[in-house]
């Protein structure tokens, strides 16, 4: 298993202190030693930072932790290898372009049988692993679905949600996707999620030796939302996500939700 | 007008050497300010590390020739923005999947009408640079000549380089493109590039105060190609290549090169 982290943000925020403390499950406080990668957005533009170095040890992880990247919307995932070799093609978050965007996508789990019961003809997966086979065959889905133009926001995030169930079936399917505006998530079995937002309080790291003050490092403007596989902090409340649930955000703040458990039930909340 | 770099080797090699000369010309001894990147291979997987700042001044650019990546084919850009804004998303080298594999692609010059000339229908820019256009373009291409199935390489960058000289029409087209395996350059008005190998000797940088002996760094089976925009060094013999030249590069050595001027003619070299 792995661990998935992301962030979504009304302004350009730094995701250091939640990465701190995801960092050291990577060889030092947990099991996930087989590489590590994170995407930032800036705009439609975004960059990755990947080894396949454990990260408590990897100088390319150093310095995201000491140098801030703003960011609205970032995608974070530390692999403990289960399905294909440890190597830079196999270390998530992958990121592939459509309908001029760049998508990014991390997945926590394991699915069995994918290659027959996921079939994949546009987008051929690069290396080895379930988790960018399972990318590649949401891709096909969409473009066999939407074609060459991209619909209405409310329409790709449910499709994306009825998608990840098919593929859910297979497995564990945690799933966290981005295109920099929006941040999906998808409950397989274990998603956390956080909106920190004014008043800002503290908050103490499970994982290291840190703690931060919110109110010092924010405006009351600032709107940010974390998600993680485990609450990476243990003096606040962190939402559980259900099995087969579903979250949008945009901006930091819940843009839809829905269950595929029970599509088209009062689950379905905001509007985008 | 930027600056390339790119590099073909038959065993992992760091390119620290060449690259501490380029990034210089990011904003020191060059007026290449708007951002830089660079791609790293290692077996099918890239990572890449890109700054919309100055390369001089970028914390990344330090880390990467602080810390040693070996690589079998890498590309570089540092760039002087001509067209589209200086933001992340503009920001060379740009990578894309095909066949199930990495591509990435660095472009110096400037193209006219381009949007006119190049139409894209499948893949779609992210930015807004004549650059990221003409790749889309190039993959659009070889995705109506060869659909799903990638063609042999001696077939496909015939065509590749078939394109690019449409694409030359429209201005200038320095072209680097590399899919790990392969180091494809095309040349528009300004490439330049060498081949080390045993003998190893000296070399010196022009854009800063440093020598590295490569004997000290080699084995005498290593065969290294660095391909740069102007010469990094002012004491080796670099080729120029001349307008409509083509060359590729595997393991470091060339593997088959050509002139769109005079197609079909002896010009044809080494088979893959």
């Amino acid at each position: 298993m792995c661990e998935l982290l992301a962030m979504s943000a009304n302004v350009p925020t730094d995701i250091v202190f939640s990465f701190t403390g995801l960092m050291q499950r990577g060889g030092n406080t947990g099991p996930h030693k087989d590489g590590w990668g994170v995407t930032f957005y800036e705009g439609k533009g975004c960059r990755s930072f990947k080894d396949p170095m454990p990260s408590a040890q990897s100088p390319i992880a150093k310095l995201v932790t000491e140098y801030p990247i703003k960011s609205e919307s970032v995608i974070c995932h530390i692999r403990q290898a289960n399905s294909g070799a440890v190597c830079l093609e196999n270390t998530h978050p992958f990121t592939r372009q459509m309908w001029g965007r760049n998508w990014t996508y991390a997945h926590n789990g394991q699915l069995a049988g994918y290659k027959d019961a996921l079939p994949v003809s546009v987008h051929i997966p690069v290396g080895s692993t379930d988790s960018e086979h399972a990318f590649c065959y949401l891709l096909d889905q969409l473009h066999f679905e939407f074609g060459s133009k991209q619909p209405s926001s409310e329409t790709l995030y449910k499709f994306i949600a009825k998608v990840s169930s098919t593929i859910n079936e297979l497995g564990v399917f945690n799933l966290i996707l981005s295109d920099g505006d929006y941040l999906f998530a998808y409950c397989s079995n274990n998603l956390h999620w956080i909106t920190r937002k004014a008043p800002f309080g503290e908050a103490k790291l499970i994982d290291a030796e840190v703690e931060v003050d919110f109110k010092q490092e924010t405006t009351d403007k600032d709107i940010v939302t974390v998600i993680a596989t485990q609450p990476l902090t243990n003096n606040e409340s962190w939402h559980k996500m259900t099995s087969r649930e579903w979250q949008l955000f945009k901006l930091g703040e819940s843009a839809l939700s829905g269950s595929e458990a029970c599509a088209g039930s009062p689950n379905d909340t905001a509007e985008i």
